[in-house]
C-alpha cells in the first residue's frame, strides 16, 4: 500500500467501522501503514472500571529530539439513520469530487494526510532530523477517559518527551487555510438543586416554592457577563442548559427544583477562580432572597460535574510560525489564529508540550453525508509535509 | 333509623365506601333518611364524554319560598395506605371520643349534622316556613364536572330558585366556631412555552437558549405583587408551579422550556382583567429581551388551563348574621368571616344565590386517620338547627 497517497489512506480508514469505542480495524491499518515506514508501533489498551476498554496506538520514528507529535483519533460518532446518507457511511465512495464517509473530516482525513506527509518526507529525505510520533486514540468521541489522557501517561512513564504537537482536528470553518487553533476555552459544568417545601398552591405560607430561589440563582449566573473577552479569547459565556421541576399538578407547589449550567471560559479565569466566582454569585443571590415572600435565604446545593476542561493558550512561536507559514505557502491564505469552539484532546496534550490544531474543513462533521473534497486531501498533505520541513529546520537551527 | 342523631347518620355514611366518583350507597342512604321526613328526592345522573358518570342527589321539603339550600358532597378522597390507619377507614369506629373514617370531616360529617338539624326542626315545628333543599354531589373530590355545576343547571331548568345556601365544608382551622367562609379567591392557571434553537453550548451564537427568556417571563409573573389585598381578601398570589426543560446533556442548549403557574386572586380582579394583566406582563418582558445576548424579543406561547375559578364575596346580611349568630349562640365564639383557602363548590352556587360555608374542624381532612370529635357533631347539629330557625325568622320577617 502506498502510504504517500492520502486519498487511498483515507478510503482504507473510512472502510474500518470504528464507531466509538470500537477499534474497527482502524489501528491495525495504521500499524500496517506506519511500520513499513520505519515507525515502532505500540498498541495500548486502556481500561477503567465503569467505562468500555479502549485500544490506542503510539508510533514513533527516530530516537533523538527534536520530537514532533501528531495527535488524533480514529473513533467516529455514530452514523444516525444510515438510510438518509447519499452514500454508505463506511464505503468511502467518491462523487462530484468529494469522498463520503463517517470520519472523512473528523478526523480520519487528518490522519490520512499526516501519514502521507511523513511517508513523502521519508521517501525524499529518509528519516526525519529528529523524531515524529503518532498519538492516536479510540476514545475522543466517547467519554475521553481511556484515550489521549491515559496514552500520554503511558508514554511519559516510559520516558517519552515531546517538543511540539499538532492535533489534526478539522479547524477550518469554510476553506482549507482559514484557521489554526492555538488554544481553547475551558469548560466547567455544575448542577444546582434548590430545596423547598411541597404544599397546596392556595396555602403558599405553609409551603416554600423552590422556583423563586432558582430564578434568582440562575439569573445571577447569567448577569452580569463574566468578562468582556481577552486578547486571544472571546468573552466567557455561561448557559443554563436545563431547569427542571417535574411537577404535573398545577395546584401543588413543588419541593425542589434543579438546574444545570455550562460555562466556556477564557484566560481571565482558571477553573479554580471561576468556581470561586460562581459560588460567590450563588451565595450572594441566595442570601438576598429577593423573590421570596419573607426574603429568607435560598437553600441550595451545588455539585460540580466531572473534571473541568482547563483553558489554554499556546505561545510557542516556532510551532505557530512553522504551521502558519506552511499554510500560507501552500494555500496562499494567512490563517487566523483562533481559540474558538469546543474543547478537544489538545487540553490534555498542553500539559506535555506546546500544541496547536489544524486539519480539514469541519462543515460536515458529525452530520449525515460527512464528506471531504478530494482536492483538500492533497492540499492538506502538502501543508503537513511543508510544516514538517519548516518545523525541523526551526527546531534544529 | 333516627335521622335526628348526627352520630348515627355519620356512622352510616362513613360505612358507604364512596371514594370519588363511586356512589358507594351514600346517596341511597340519604334518600332513606330524607324521604321519611317529607323530602321529595331526585337522583340525577350526570355524564360528559371523557369523564366518569356521576350520580348526584337533590332533595326538597316544602314548595314555597323562602328557600334555603344546604350543599355538600358524599364522595371522599382515596384512603391511601389503609394499613397506616389506626382504625379502618370505612368502619366509623369511635375511640377516645373521636369517630374515625374517611369523610368524617370532609364532609359526610357536615351532611350528617344538617340532616339531624332539619329532622329535629321537623320533629319540633313540622315542615319549615318555606323550603329546605339538599344539593349533594358525588363529584367534588374529582374533576367537579359532573357534580354541583350540572346539578344546579338541572334544578334551575326545572324552575328551582333559592334564596340562600350553606355549604357544609370543614371551615374551622382549630375549633368549632372559628370561621365562616363568606367568599373565595379565584384561581387561574396557565402554561408558558418559550421557543429557542437547540445547539452546542460552545457555539451559543448558533443556538438560542429558551431558558434566558423563560427566566424573564417567570420573573415578570412574580414581581411586582399583583395587589396588596382588599378589605375582605388577602393579597393575590402567583406561584410558578413548575419549570421544565428535560435536557440531560450539559453541553447542549435546549430547544424549548415550559413553565406552569397558578394565581389565587382577590376581588381586585376578575378572571378576565387578570388574564389581560398577565399577558401584559409577559408581553412586556418578552419585548424587553434583557437576558438575551442580542436583546431580541422572547418567543413564547401561553395556554390557559381549564376553566378559571371566579372570585366571589357574599354580602347577604341575613344569611351571614343568621349563621354567625347561631355559631355565637351555641359555641360562645364570634366566628371570623374569611375568604382564605382554596376553591370549593360554592364557586358554582354563587351564580344562583348568596352562599356561605360552615362545617366541622378541617385539621384531618384528606389525611390518614381522618376523624371528628363526637361532641362536635352534636354542637354542629345545634348550630345548624339554630341557624335554620334564625334564617327563616329573618327571611319571613
Amino acid at each position: 500500500m502506498q502510504a504517500t497517497d492520502p486519498v487511498a489512506n483515507l478510503a482504507a480508514l473510512i472502510r474500518c467501522p470504528s464507531v466509538t469505542p470500537a477499534e474497527g480495524g482502524a489501528l491495525s491499518l495504521l500499524d500496517n501503514l506506519l511500520t513499513p515506514l520505519g515507525f515502532k508501533v505500540d498498541r495500548v489498551m486502556a481500561t477503567e472500571e465503569g467505562t468500555p476498554d479502549v485500544e490506542n496506538l503510539y508510533a514513533r520514528i527516530g530516537t533523538q529530539g527534536p520530537h514532533l507529535m501528531f495527535a488524533g483519533h480514529t473513533d467516529v460518532v455514530p452514523v444516525g439513520d444510515e438510510a438518509t446518507w447519499s452514500h454508505p457511511p463506511f464505503a468511502a465512495e467518491i462523487a462530484g469530487g468529494e469522498m463520503f464517509g463517517r470520519g472523512a473530516v473528523d478526523m480520519k482525513g487528518g490522519i490520512a494526510c499526516f501519514i502521507a506527509a511523513i511517508a513523502r518526507h521519508v521517501e525524499k529525505h529518509g528519516k526525519p532530523q529528529g523524531s515524529v510520533s503518532f498519538l492516536i486514540t479510540g476514545d475522543e468521541e466517547g467519554p475521553s477517559i481511556n484515550g489521549t489522557s491515559k496514552l500520554l501517561e503511558w508514554a511519559a512513564a516510559k520516558g517519552e518527551t515531546w517538543d511540539a504537537c499538532v492535533v489534526g482536528e478539522p479547524t477550518n470553518p469554510d476553506q482549507l487555510g482559514d484557521m489554526i487553533k492555538i488554544g481553547r476555552r475551558g469548560s466547567l459544568s455544575g448542577r444546582i438543586t434548590v430545596h423547598g417545601v411541597q404544599g397546596h398552591a392556595a396555602y403558599p405560607h405553609l409551603a416554600d416554592n423552590p422556583i423563586r430561589g432558582m430564578l434568582q440563582l440562575t439569573h445571577a449566573l447569567m448577569d452580569p457577563p463574566f468578562d468582556t473577552g481577552t486578547d486571544n479569547f472571546q468573552p466567557s459565556n455561561l448557559e443554563v442548559t436545563t431547569i427542571d421541576t417535574g411537577n404535573a399538578a398545577t395546584n401543588v407547589i413543588p419541593s425542589k427544583a434543579t438546574a444545570s449550567f455550562n460555562i466556556r471560559f477564557n484566560d481571565t479565569w482558571t477553573a479554580e477562580t471561576l468556581r470561586d466566582e460562581i459560588i460567590r454569585r450563588l451565595d450572594e443571590a441566595a442570601a438576598d432572597g429577593a423573590l421570596r415572600p419573607d426574603r429568607s435565604p435560598v437553600k441550595y446545593d451545588l455539585v460540580w460535574a466531572d473534571r473541568p476542561s482547563h483553558v489554554f493558550l499556546t505561545r510557542n512561536n516556532s510551532l505557530i510560525s512553522s504551521l502558519s507559514g506552511a499554510v500560507a505557502e501552500v494555500t496562499g491564505n494567512e490563517p487566523k489564529l483562533s481559540t474558538t469552539g469546543g474543547t478537544s484532546d489538545a487540553r490534555f496534550i498542553k500539559d506535555y508540550c506546546p500544541v496547536v490544531e489544524f486539519g480539514l474543513v469541519g462543515q460536515t462533521m458529525h452530520m449525515v453525508d460527512e464528506r471531504v473534497a478530494v482536492a483538500d486531501l492533497e492540499t492538506l498533505t502538502r501543508i503537513y509535509e511543508t510544516f514538517i520541513e519548516r518545523w525541523f529546520d526551526h527546531a534544529i537551527a
